[in-house]
């Protein structure tokens, strides 16, 4: 093995803290009664069946930054945001720009780096990585993403493409994810692949809970990763 | 200014040094009397019309590790190589993905790290840029490379494409070259420039000797660089 791919949302980066901050920061300047909690969910939420209408060739290639603004706009009336002018539309969209890591991220990386190749392979665009991982200090030696193949996960195009940019046979990349559904999608591919406990969805979490097939590794966290690599 | 784009082979790494040491190990190995730096400059020699044989779809896109070998492979019986084997020459191409930055690089970068989003902008693939950047410490905040765009430098693809995926306008990047005609086709697509002085070509060198034209910046090293841009 020589690469490890990560997926980013909720497998890197707690996406549904730092949207329901965001959130919450725009309502109470804009004395709205809103969940913000309930706000990411409902985002959260429309995310797969966004991701598809261009995965399918329903529409030319989008960015997240427009499918987020999509599905924030399809939402907002439901979720007590429907007043929000245009400028904090934007900015929340940008609060997905601004994620933290989940605790032992930066830790694991800096140490599996010594060992392998680490990149991101997300569903989030070149240009909101580089701002998640400057932001963040995540020390990745490159961004893989989706728009590169300019479709969304979980295409093949985008875990084969991966192993095609770093040079590798796709048994030489592991994909590290919280999400059944996407490790499924690298093994089709010929990756290994790790599946990592999070409870992104919080306390209430139904899906994901753990490991659904007999993926090459299960681990708690990226030092528990790094550890059982010996990195 | 948001983001600074680098050329990397003669800006930010010294190719001909890596590849004479390279060329002098495997000579000395199987006893071959060769001039390391002339096999260097005419490898060198051959980059642009082998890079135009893409650029200009005469074939379809193949990285510049085919490239570099097709290279070799017509230079190596004029310059005394004609018996190497085919792992001696894979031993040489990959000379190309272990080449160390100039003395100012990693102080410069770090530095400019701190202000601006910085990438390579290289004709050099991803997996040798990862190569380069993890062997050398150069701490990127992506990897960008014409391999993303199929094509090669100075194809505008290239200078537009990168802006694509940082998400910047054109005038919101700058190009940092050791090499006018690179700096001519990014001006020409509405991105910064900024010359930086280097000799690559030994004490010998006949081009790129300083600015062909009034480029945006003109600098003798990376710390220079970050010196004039406050960083």
């Amino acid at each position: 093995m020589r690469a490890l791919v990560f997926d980013l949302f909720g497998t890197c980066v707690d996406w549904r803290g730092g949207v329901a901050r965001a959130v919450e920061v725009v309502a109470r300047e804009r004395g709205l009664d809103v969940d913000p909690f309930a706000v990411a969910d409902a985002w959260r939420g429309h995310y797969g069946s966004s991701l598809a209408t261009v995965r399918d060739h329903h529409r030319p290639f989008v960015d997240l930054d427009v499918l987020h603004r999509e599905s924030l706009d399809a939402l907002a009336d439901g979720h007590g945001l429907g007043g929000l002018d245009d400028a904090a539309r934007r900015e929340l969209v940008a609060a997905w720009h601004r994620l933290d890591p989940w605790p032992d991220v930066v830790e694991g990386l800096v140490r599996l780096k010594r060992r392998f190749v680490i990149a991101p392979l997300s569903n989030g665009h070149v240009a909101l990585q580089v701002a998640i991982a400057k932001r963040a200090g995540l020390p990745w030696d490159a961004i893989l993403s989706t728009d590169l193949f300019r479709t969304y996960k979980p295409d093949p195009v985008v875990y084969l493409g991966a192993c095609r940019l770093l040079a590798l046979d796709p048994a030489e990349v592991m994909l590290v994810a919280a999400h059944n559904n996407d490790l499924a999608a690298a093994h089709a591919s010929g990756l290994r692949t790790c599946f990592v406990t999070r409870r992104e969805y919080g306390p209430d979490q139904t899906r994901d809970l753990g490991p659904e097939r007999a993926w090459d590794l299960v681990v708690g966290d990226f030092v528990d990763l790094a550890q059982r690599l010996g990195a």
